[in-house]
């Protein structure tokens, strides 16, 4: 009987050219393109493991693509997302986002890197287990979602209808994850929570010439106003009662965070600035980046923005904001605060418009199985320490699928530093994919061990 | 011999069918359309007058018609713009633009209330004076621009090049006018100064994941935080040393503003706003809006502002400004306090772009012998009196040619409150034109006697 190594060396050739069919089927949810079929690729490839699969429908959504597999005192969830970014701009693209290639190593495709690799390389390791060491010693389910690359608004509700299928998990492995650029593997452990909102000043009922500017009020000094309330210049959060809702971070986070990498003039000059916010380098500049709240002004508009000068008098002004969230802020409280906050202040003008649910901060115990399980199997693939993160700069649905059960997620991939996700020329390395199926058998064996 | 009026009736047709011709030839400044046929036409149209006219080349620009008629001790110059805006949006008008139009009493085509009536009037009121009266009893000077609605950016040059044609005038009739909405005759005296700028922050060297907020500096914020110190909730104007150079209105301007009318139910419901700034209301309303500086923001931007939500961290924020500026402003000195204001609160990051000149403060006296003429002849030709605006609260260029050569100027016109200047359907009532011709008999007559 053939090693797992083996088994994965002589099928080789199969599993890329598997990896190519998962990539040339477009399945952008932003366009509704490809989804169903895309769907039923991975239902089919599920099924050819022999996993027990279910097509679950999502009203108004596309459908989820649950399995399940082995068995076990122990269960493993595994989260991905069958859907992928639109591939726009097309022009930047050496080849065609959905004409996989694989040029100097690298395996070139329109969502190969998020999340298709790992979503198909899972089932290749299960595949190879099951070749060569036999039954699977715990139980796997899989939830694969074809919406988060819109902000996975069903899931919530997906979790809601479906609690006895996720429930009881022990431990999740979620969908991404790469090598840092020292080729150290990375583990993250949680997420920042996030809230997107507009807010929205108006004026007159049209745009008057700005000679009446003495007397009309303009939206866009309102708005001005109420956001210079928001957030000081030392980049303090001054929205009334803010700060009482946030944890600092434990001492194992702590203790995990002043082992990240950060170099902090590499880091200033990928970015093309001086310095960072408050002159922070080093771990004071990492503990900000994960353990700090942020709002982030990420549209501006009012009046005339075009070339040359209109003198014109807007009667609207809008910002588009995002609240990055830590624990224990959630999108409701963030609501509530902001607008006590400008009604005190006299912004009772000022609207809120909340078009999204926003997702709450998801953080797993750096102690719990599922992430001393993937220190250890990145120790036994890659013969070195795991980077473990505390949380992501970033937010995901991890709360809602995992944290809000009880179940301690971390994510972990087969990415690295320049595989370009949501961006042309979106890559991973070929030899980082098998690797990641190794990791995976290491996963199995360690997780069920402990 | 026919009296003034008697000749006027007889050829009123031929005056209208003129301006039908004046205003069928687009003359767009800002499309660079039909300037120079139109320029001939006044020229053309001069010319049959009887007056010596030049037109006078501006480098990088539309000529300026200069004409000379008459002779007296007086000289009375005469100021307006043979340019038009553009007619879009073109499905919003009832005729097409360019094909003039008197339907209901009113007169419509593109440019016949900005400024080609007034333009034509003059000429035809001292045509028919010439046929009625005999020798004009003063010297008329015409300077005829073709830039005024892209802000007569030549215009201070023009002066500067051919000053000996322009000083030693008396007195000026500026470009526009109306009846107000209870029908009395606007005399307007002076201009607010204005400056036109942006603002620019910027960032890191591209737009990023807002998840990079809490360390990577947003041009966003740092745009809201220098905008909130140049002016407060109560409207007041904050910069540094800014209230220095505010000359507050004299006794002769306090009396004439005291006079007029403000319907502050009526203007609010017009604008559709519950009250006006600071609440103000009837006389402290006009206070507020001609004799008190402005700062608006006309446009403003930065990162996403499209549908629904993106996540981005913008690299790149800006504002436009204009600056409506009183007595003693004037724009030289509102760029070098903003700039100092800026510097002084560690916004030195924050760009100054300047693109236009701007436009100094004008003011005439109200006692001067053009004002005081203005409203003889108002007084003779309506049969009641002027309402004297000692400023409007726009902006023009009236003194780079009158006040600084130290020539009193006062403007009047044919237009009415639903003239459309700048709008579709522009349109004069074409009673109110053969009451401007009127006009220009009985301002000739009183000026040249005082």
């Amino acid at each position: 009987m053939a090693t797992f190594a083996e088994y994965v060396e002589a099928n080789r050739e199969r599993f890329l050219e598997e990896l190519k069919d998962f990539t040339s089927q477009p399945s952008v949810a932003a366009q509704a393109w490809g989804m169903q079929e895309m769907a039923d690729k991975v239902m089919a490839r599920l099924s050819k493991l022999g996993a027990k699969t279910r097509l679950i429908p999502v009203e108004d959504g596309f459908p989820v693509v649950y399995g399940e597999i082995g068995d076990g005192p122990k269960t493993l969830l595994i989260y991905d997302h069958y859907d992928v970014q639109p591939p726009e701009p097309l022009e930047l693209w050496t080849s065609p986002p959905w004409e996989p290639e694989i040029r100097d190593g690298k395996f070139y495709a329109r969502g190969v890197a998020d999340n298709k690799s790992d979503l198909l390389l899972r089932i290749q390791a299960i595949e190879s287990w099951l070749a060569t060491e036999g039954e699977l010693p715990l139980k796997i389910k899989w939830v694969l979602e074809g919406e988060e690359e819109i902000g996975s608004p069903n899931l919530g509700k997906f979790v809601a209808d479906n609690r006895e299928l996720v429930q009881g998990a022990d431990g999740c492995l979620w969908e991404f994850g790469a090598k840092d650029a020292h080729e150290n593997p990375m583990l993250i452990c949680g997420l920042k929570g996030i809230i997107y909102i507009e807010l929205h000043a108006h004026g007159a009922n049209r745009d008057l010439h700005s000679g009446a500017a003495s007397i009309v009020e303009n939206p866009a000094w309102r708005l001005v106003w109420a956001l210079a309330t928001l957030k000081n210049e030392r980049d303090e959060i001054t929205i009334d009662g803010y700060s009482e809702f946030v944890r600092p971070p434990n001492e194992l986070e702590l203790e995990a965070a002043s082992k990240i990498p950060f170099d902090t003039n590499l880091e200033l000059a990928k970015f093309g600035v001086k310095e960072f916010i408050n002159g922070v380098r080093d771990f004071e500049a990492i503990k900000k980046l994960y353990f700090t709240p942020t709002v982030t002004i990420c549209g501006l508009h009012s009046g005339y923005t075009g070339p040359g000068g209109k003198t014109v008098l807007p009667n609207h002004a809008f910002v588009k904001l995002d609240f990055r969230l830590v624990p224990e802020q959630t999108p409701e409280k963030v609501i509530e605060l902001l607008r006590k906050h400008l009604d005190a202040r006299g912004f009772t003008d000022i609207q809120i418009e909340r078009t999204e649910a926003g997702e709450h901060v998801a953080r797993s115990p750096l102690d719990s199985n599922i992430v001393q399980a993937a220190k250890a199997a990145a120790r036994a693939t890659y013969g070195r320490e795991a980077v473990v993160y505390p949380t992501a700069a970033g937010s995901g649905p991890m709360y809602e699928l995992c944290q809000q059960l009880g179940i301690p997620a971390v994510s972990a991939g087969a990415g690295y530093p320049d595989s370009r996700g949501h961006a042309p020329n979106e890559n991973i390395r070929v030899a980082d994919y098998f690797e990641g199926i190794t990791f995976i058998r290491e996963l199995i064996r360690n997780f069920a061990r402990n």
